[in-house]
């Protein structure tokens, strides 16, 4: 155990794409639980785009403060507890932040979960966490996909659309997945078993998408927004609905965030364009857990993480995910 | 009875701004019915804004081919009919066109109808128009109306715009009303017993916004996009609908179409932004046509209409719309 707590501090907002002078890695005292309180020993560390937002403006949380530990998802052990729910060597996720020791009520919007015995802490952060749960309630309820849809899922390779993909398949929709690059594609038909997919790296995307989808996407999960949300409504079915999970492309480089110009689709194709948060329907997660336990055990669905080792790797690793570095869920294993 | 038929011919398209010489006035013999058909004498040409698209571009119709007669819905009397439930005298509307007369089978996307008796074209072209239809059908529900909601409508002295206005008003809801210069504001306020107004012009629409409805929109009906929608949706409430009717700023200026840098808002505020158009609720028409009846009778719904004179006017009324020469909905009357 480490003497003391290394935790990185958010120290500056980025001026465009996120750089490395933003933060700082400074240590302090491994803190002590007051009445009410549990400290976690944090093992592994989840990336998620949305705390790109949370680093530099208010959205549905506040930004971060300057001089604050990073906000995020992480899992760990309990190490010490003053909390009646939370005893020494409970298996937690919650809103633990990017350092070694996290001292909390267990409250606050990402909460604090403890976890069924035997579940990885890795699986813990993508399949049955916020990232499993966004695809899930994405796919079921907000684009409300059925057999017969056919169904297109950018940044498919990433954590939210690799599993969104997927779950698309097994409720009986055709899946188109976009990802960048030849590894990624391949990767998309021959281990999640996608019916086709599109390098928008190599290949103009509105064209792939007219020929493979002729009459149009009844669905669109979008995790990217950009040029390919473009390429979307330029190839949609009339009545499609559209899933709003994210918008990738814009939230490092600002320059590539630009509202959709052929939006007016929307009209002439009657369709519909629904943006979404999960915490909406964090009270049917057991609901959601309970499928995703189901199809991955029985083999439908591939649950792809990509681990980074140690703290001071974090805010490389978080990168990626604006660089298409990661293939799957990020991850960083700290302990 | 003029012995010629004057037929307004789209000639160019427009590159930039409608400019008179798209169109060439021509004069033709006034046409017979064959087996099958009648002939209209239109009396009341209807402007909408749907058809700017038609002259330039392909929809969810195609465009109007150059050399054709201006596609656009009008009201008049059969003069001579050869088809079996179309008699001489009949008053009716339908898809006839900028011209003294029209030939038809009474098929095609703007169909033919006859009117009951005694509703004048002016009203027949708007209030139990498209124009009322796409308000009404607009706010129940694509919008899905109710008591208590905080509803923005955008063109709100225009023809879909103050009808919409008024329709949610009379379903319970707090209504704001947008429009640009002070007349038209006044009158959102004063004919239209509108709870607020903005002028655009003058104002600033996101500020003015936060003011109004500190507590966020529940709905906004959109006819104009541009920066209107942008500050729209800078003050959504969660779970807000959007009603996305038209985009008119960019439709003559297209240096003013662009995609609404602030969309993913939707995801923010877990808001919906849904297209419609009114084609696929005119099964329901009879509804429509019932409820505003009904409010126009107890004296609850104002049908503006802005009555400009003789055919020849017909291109420089129809550039009303994009400037905002009209208040309420664009006629010319011909005859």
């Amino acid at each position: 155990m480490p003497e003391n707590n290394r935790q990185w501090i958010l120290v500056k907002r980025p001026e465009g794409p996120l750089t490395d002078d933003c933060f700082e890695l400074r240590e302090s005292a491994v803190p002590s639980p007051r009445a009410g309180e549990f400290v976690v020993r944090n093992e592994v560390l989840s990336c998620d785009p949305t705390q790109r937002a949370w680093i530099e403006i208010d959205t549905y949380l506040p930004k971060i403060p300057l001089g604050d530990v990073v906000r995020g998802a992480a899992a760990g052990k309990v190490v010490a507890s003053q909390h009646p729910d939370f005893a020494v060597g409970d298996a937690v996720q919650g809103g633990f932040g990017w350092q070694d020791y996290c001292v909390t009520d267990g409250k606050g919007p990402l909460g604090a979960l403890k976890l069924p015995p035997g579940v990885p802490f890795e699986t813990a952060l993508s399949l049955f966490g916020i990232t499993g749960l966004t695809a899930y309630f994405g796919m079921v309820d907000v684009a409300g996909v059925k057999a017969g849809d056919t169904v297109v899922v950018s940044g498919a390779a990433g954590s939210t659309g690799s599993l969104a993909s997927q779950i698309a398949k097994n409720l009986g929709a055709k899946v188109i997945g976009i990802a960048g690059g030849a590894k990624k594609k391949a990767w998309l038909t021959s281990d999640l078993k996608l019916d086709a997919a599109i390098d928008y790296k190599s290949e103009d995307v509105a064209a792939r998408l007219k020929a493979l989808a002729p009459k149009g996407l009844s669905v669109y999960f979008d995790n990217v927004g950009g040029t390919i949300l473009e390429a979307a409504l330029d190839n949609l079915a009339i009545g499609a609905r559209i899933a709003l999970c994210g918008a990738i492309a814009g939230y490092d480089d600002h320059s590539k965030a630009h509202g959709p110009a052929n939006y007016t689709n929307l009209i002439i194709y009657r369709a519909t364009m629904r943006g979404f948060l999960v915490l909406d329907f964090l009270d049917r997660a057991m609901e959601a857990v309970g499928r995703l336990m189901q199809w991955s055990g029985e083999g439908k669905l591939v649950n792809a993480v990509d681990v980074a080792q140690g703290l001071e790797q974090t805010p490389k690793a978080f990168r990626n995910l604006f660089t298409g570095g990661n293939l799957g869920k990020q991850l960083v294993r700290i302990a």
